[in-house]
């Protein structure tokens, strides 16, 4: 079955963690709105008046099945795919895990946007400059340090023990992602986490990884994503 | 098998969702935190060195499964008590409406707090009046209009068509806590979605929901919650 990825097509955002889940899969899979009419198609899903319709991209469709929510997405394709445990306990451990990196994807959203999604940067400079130093203060020593944890507790190398699973991957997307929006923060903060970095570079280092990201499937990061790079942000 | 549940003693907050399920529902649970020593023991369950640790409250203990994540505890106790469909497809579509009410509670959560949560309120006020403009004249008419909209769809009464499921208590609680924080801004708006405010009333009218409701197991609402009641931010 080939798989049909809805996500904006020129920024990474939400849509990335499904992304790297299929690609290290090697799952069949078209990203839809990146082909002629996809945006329109995308749209048209959104404002179905029955069904299943999503509230937002991203959505897969696999067969029949519409599944919005990425870590829903993941939860659906993990142990589909080998990315997860088949178990129940592990399986909602997992989706747990990764409902933890969602809650932390919103505050890095909100570094740049704590007035709201609905206003441009530009004016909420002052509020973004303060919420982005607690952020660094408070919150990713909070998060990346709950992983880093998690990986000596189970042993390593993976937050999970001994095999990979779809957090590794989006743990992977956040430390990139924190490396591009927040440079000068960054360098100080990982020897905190060297575990989550090692991480990182495992899965940096898998063909199927490795093989998307000098692709041109792989989008740049941007400053319409969810990390953005303002050096006024970066202290 | 007697569900022992982990969250704030002093809040409704991500708990309450957890709550209005096991109460409707009938179950046999211990609201652990509430008890004597019973935050202490919270507390050393986040700590732990090994195992699955949670993030944060709320979580909730089955036997010897320990889970976190308000939405990850719904997915699992849905199914078992009547309050989401058996079926893999239902399941999952269920599961995925709760996502968007948990993205919803966020910003909720961020009209009093846009600066982060490390902040008092009084140290954001005037940046907690912009996102309060923006989340009404935005945000509320996108989520709620959403819901409205698929209870359209489903034939109603409920989310997810005749049966309830436990995403209609959760929008019972969406509309009791703007109710509480916005009375204002609610009672203008609510003529815009019938349908979400058809769906708390039955809700309301449960009678192990009634029955909750007006008992001391239902903390107040609050200026500590989630639902916050500032004039300042309620036009």
């Amino acid at each position: 079955m080939r798989y049909e990825l809805y996500y904006w097509p020129t920024i990474q955002g939400r849509g990335e963690y499904v992304r790297l889940a299929l690609e290290d899969a090697g799952a069949d899979y078209v990203d839809v709105a990146r082909r002629s009419g996809g945006v329109g198609r995308m749209s048209k899903m959104m404002e179905a008046a029955k069904g299943t319709p999503p509230f937002a991209p991203p959505f897969l469709k696999a067969g029949k099945l519409v599944i919005g929510q990425t870590a829903n997405i993941l939860l659906y394709i993990g142990s589909r795919h080998g990315l997860a445990p088949k178990a129940e306990p592990q399986r909602l451990w997992v989706h747990q895990l990764q409902l933890t990196i969602a809650d932390f994807v919103v505050e890095i959203h909100d570094t740049h946007h704590p007035l709201g999604p609905t206003l441009y940067f530009e004016d909420q400079r002052s509020a973004a400059k303060k919420r982005s130093g607690a952020f660094w203060d408070e919150r990713v020593p909070k998060f990346l340090g709950y992983f880093e944890r998690l990986i000596a507790g189970s042993g390593g190398p993976y937050v999970n023990g001994r095999r990979l699973c779809y957090v590794d991957l989006s743990l992977f997307q956040i430390v990139e992602g924190l490396r591009y929006a927040f440079p000068n923060n960054m360098k100080r903060f990982e020897r905190k986490v060297p575990r989550v970095i090692e991480v990182r570079d495992r899965v940096a280092a898998r063909p199927n990884i490795n093989a998307y990201l000098t692709s041109e499937r792989r989008i740049p990061f941007n400053e319409d994503g969810i990390f953005r790079h303002y050096k006024a942000l970066d202290a």
